[in-house]
């Protein structure tokens, strides 16, 4: 019998859980843990689920791209505010502009938030709005394993045009 | 300078992180505690958003509530197909009925589940179709942090009519 796991935030914590956190993907400390779970709650409670495909063909097809954009706007706006209690590079004098989401390593917000962001891309969303969320999907896009996770990178996307 | 959390999963855990998980809401065991989580996101992520207020009202009024409906009892199907995999007395001759959404204990997901159902009888879903979130639901509304949580048990709950 397969046991399989659903929900993909359950998948990364059951994944990082059998590796001893070897990706750690979770911050230790506690608060800075709940601070990093804010960001990614905001994604994919807030955010995500009300601009799906099946959510959004409830609406007539003519409202469906500005309904997107509309939700991931008001959404990622919450995420930049967020940030400015997270990232790298916020305060007057540090230099290093924000490369992660939370302190300057990988977590499981930047993991929900590159999807997201893409997403932001698709619907046409003014990303220069989101100064700190596009330096930190600019930055972590430079990385293997997310441009190895880009939809046209998998072996069933369909061809460009 | 007050340092708020946000997002009610990033509260619970930061809380049950400083108690020392006292409240044991989350299963130890890595497999279980991923079970759990399914249900949990199943919930937070796949229902409760589309059915909350600010969404619904981005439809037409007469549409509302059938919309909320649709996305509960949908969501409900898959709650109740995961319990089979997590709560007692699901198995033939298994004299006990579950009394929570995983093993014996307490846990996150019926934190969650609570008010989902309440939302549920709200909206008119009917709940037959769904025996063990009921049976599960009606055990943990005997238990006193449960009866102390309902909307009409708040300070500021309107008077009833």
């Amino acid at each position: 019998m397969v046991d399989t796991i659903t929900q993909s935030l359950a998948i990364i914590e059951f994944l990082e859980t059998l590796h001893n956190g070897a990706c750690k993907l979770y911050p230790a400390d506690p608060f800075r843990r709940a601070r990093m779970q804010e960001i990614v709650y905001s994604i994919v409670c807030d955010i995500h689920p009300v601009q799906n495909l099946r959510v959004l063909q409830s609406y007539p097809e003519e409202q469906r791209a500005a309904r997107a954009k509309d939700v991931i706007e008001t959404g990622l706006r919450a995420v930049e505010r967020l940030l400015h209690k997270t990232a790298v590079g916020q305060d007057a004098g540090e230099e290093q502009q924000g490369c992660y989401c939370v302190d300057n390593a990988l977590s499981v917000a930047d993991v929900v938030l590159v999807p997201q962001v893409y997403n932001a891309y698709r619907f046409q969303v003014d990303m220069t709005q989101f100064p700190r969320v596009v330096s930190i999907y600019e930055h972590l896009m430079t990385l293997t394993a997310f441009r190895a996770s880009h939809p046209d990178e998998q072996p069933d996307a369909p061809a460009k045009q």
